[in-house]
């Protein structure tokens, strides 16, 4: 084998190729933390689409599996590496152009999110989706898996930003899909196809995106409740009337490892905290947000708080975005992704409570309630076996529990390999059917990231 | 043949297949009007997805094309009938259920686009997309185009409304793609991908649709203009600021038919009108029309008129909407739907001008603005065998001036038979034999569509 690698090394600029075993090492895992990972026989780092093309060319030639990688963000083990691939990483490949009179930014997959966001700022502009990882995930990554985040409830996730992509495929052959039309039905859409296809069809080497103009400062409304259920029915009146852009859900652990960290005299003993925001212009945000304020009152609120201060609303936003690493610092994490229906958000949440309680376990409960998506933190120690154990049965629960309630296995993070065995039976075989003839149709021999969902 | 058609007319309820020659000869063309359609076999008017799937298993058994069909009013010539064909007509496909919890209707694909807004609007809800053919085209023939609308501007193309399907694929087999959840990112998307592809990957059946709260009176503004160019950078300059729900275009031969036809006193020697609006709630909507309006004069506009009086803007919406008919009346109508990215707008209406003249034409142009999508309606008279050959040199020249300025051949109509010899040319080698993979994934035998784009 190292005869084929000496081959792709000669083939690329000096550096492009990493074979440092301790380097490559550090690449076996994403954050879902794969204990089956496997080690690749290298780590490559193209500049440019040509590249790219070399790279899975190559791989093409020698049967060798591509795992294509972002920041190694992904919460499902989409970038899991395994023993005899190469870990395509775009960390190299940062560029970005923006065209204010198009409104949009033509990116490398390897630039952050937040780098997207502050470069367009800087021209007026603003992209949108922002997963709470949004500083430290890479666009690729983002399109990969379709990222959501918080505005979404208002704005749409990922694939509603993305207007072009340049992919390579398979056989190393770049296409450009879309570009920089706002309407354009010719042939298929297969643009979209690419967005949330994890690495499986192909390898995204750029990216036009759609840019709005700046968002309007939003009003922020806070609320706790002393039943789950008070605010889940909070948050389907208020979205079947106003568009907030912002609706976020704590459960009690998720509030009281917040406050243990943070200190912020968060109401310790409430059962639910709501986050939520309206970033309509002028009187209408604080309209939406005295209307929400009253529907969370009506809904039998504990306490509700209103603030048009821009940096007092951001505390209870970082509050929340901080809920991850708080539950974390209470063990090691499962993250899961599951969505429901809006009317089924109650009975999600409470499922999951038996379910941690049936196996004693903390399952601390965040979500973008507006979206129905939820985030359970299952929290374990990996030390203790069997209490590993009782946390993948619970996984395995909550997204049968989810799919009995009309939900999905993933809102928003995607199947990769820590998902895959859910995948079939939530789709059912139709479905799964056409997913693998379009996997085949593209892939006929399986070198893109395989392992995964497809 | 006839004995095959028995076996069908056996197996479907009573009057779901129809025989009657002017019957199955009214179903020959859309509203392309295409020449060279042919005469179907029959034409079968299933109920549901059992009827569809009967048909379509039947028409795969013994080779027959299927020719899926909304309401005939596509402009691409994506419905034309062939020789020995089965046109499948959704007509009678009607059913509608509102959610208002989780702000989704279910919807089989015969339901007009103005009778799903309306029974939504009667739950107290929204479904944007507005084709200016809405009150005469199906939702099914929407998705089929990914069709677009006036509110596109701010609200997005139908596709993005679109959360799950139920279709029937090539062999028979029936699929549920998506449902009532928000975001969903199990498995490829598939949703999007059957979202536009023109009837050629499957029937779809059923239609799952993401639903808003009601839109707000809008305020308009009307603008006249000296020039094109004037008319065009305000549209730049505006979008580049604030999200209008509305942004249209009238050449000078638009805004003097619709004169001709609706007597409002228009200017019929500006070169351009624009109809600009902003639902945006409150003041912040009264600001974007004193925005808009400021920036059409600084622009350049001989004439701005605003108003918060819902009647009076509607009334000019009435008038952009009235300009195909109006300009129909001159003779028939070869409709296009050419789109460039926005600042190209004026170099596109320029060059049209310029083929108008060369082949001796009229040749009107509308516009959905905001998103660089135009409708050069070119008037011909039929009868006129010379004038009918320039015109379609002239419809194929203005695709071509459209590519060159980097746009597309098709903003929200589609390829259908019409565009075809132009698909291939715009997409590239790479793209379109990404089409074509696809397509042979999922239709092996070409029975669905056959003569389209694909």
């Amino acid at each position: 084998m190292s005869s084929a690698l000496d081959g792709l090394i000669a083939a690329l600029p000096e550096g492009t190729v990493v074979t440092d075993p301790d380097i490559v090492a550090s690449y076996r895992q994403d954050r879902a933390a794969d204990p089956d990972a496997g080690t690749a026989l290298a780590v490559v780092r193209p500049r440019c689409t040509e590249d790219v093309q070399t790279v899975v060319r190559w791989a093409a030639g020698h049967g060798i599996a591509v795992i294509p990688r972002g920041a190694g963000t992904g919460l499902s083990g989409g970038a899991t590496a395994q023993d005899g691939s190469v870990v395509l990483s775009t960390e190299r490949m940062r560029d970005i152009t923006v065209d204010t009179a198009t409104r949009t930014a033509v990116v490398q997959p390897g630039l952050l999110n937040a780098e997207v966001k502050q470069v367009v700022a800087e021209h007026g502009l603003w992209y949108p989706p922002d997963p709470s990882s949004y500083e430290i995930c890479t666009i690729g990554g983002n399109i990969a898996t379709n990222a959501g985040g918080l505005c979404c409830v208002k704005y749409g996730v990922t694939t509603d930003y993305v207007l072009g992509l340049q992919v390579v495929l398979a056989d190393g052959t770049a296409v450009r899909l879309g570009g920089p039309r706002l309407k354009d039905v010719a042939g298929l859409s297969l643009t979209k196809l690419f967005v949330g296809s994890e690495g499986t069809l192909g390898v995204i080497t750029e990216v036009t995106l759609r840019l709005l103009p700046p968002q309007h400062t939003p009003c922020t409304v806070v609320a706790t409740f002393a039943s789950v259920e008070s605010a889940a029915d909070a948050v389907v009146t208020i979205t079947g009337k106003i568009r907030p852009s912002m609706l976020e859900f704590m459960d009690a652990a998720a509030i009281n490892a917040v406050e243990d960290k943070l200190k912020m005299g968060l109401d310790r003993t409430a059962a639910a905290m709501m986050v939520a925001a309206s970033d309509d212009r002028g009187p209408a945000g604080a309209d939406d947000a005295e209307f929400m304020a009253r529907v969370f009152t009506e809904a039998g609120a504990t306490e509700v708080f209103s603030t048009s201060d821009p940096a007092e609303g951001e505390a209870f936003v970082v509050a929340r975005r901080y809920a991850i690493p708080a539950v974390e610092a209470k063990g090691s994490l499962l993250l899961e992704d599951v969505g429901v229906p809006l009317p089924a958000l109650s009975h999600l949440v409470a499922g999951i409570e038996k379910i941690a309680a049936h196996h004693d376990l903390l399952i601390s409960v965040i979500a973008h309630a507006g979206d129905g998506n939820t985030h359970p933190l299952i929290v374990f120690d990996p030390a203790d076996a069997d209490m590993a154990r009782r946390a993948e049965v619970a996984f395995g629960e909550i997204m049968d529990l989810a799919v009995s309630l009309g939900g999905t296995i993933t809102g928003e993070h995607g199947v990769g390999r820590l998902k895959k065995p859910w995948l079939a039976g939530y789709l059912g075989p139709e479905a799964m059917e056409l997913n693998r003839r379009i996997k085949a149709a593209l892939d006929p021999a399986g070198i893109l990231n395989p392992g995964t969902g497809l």
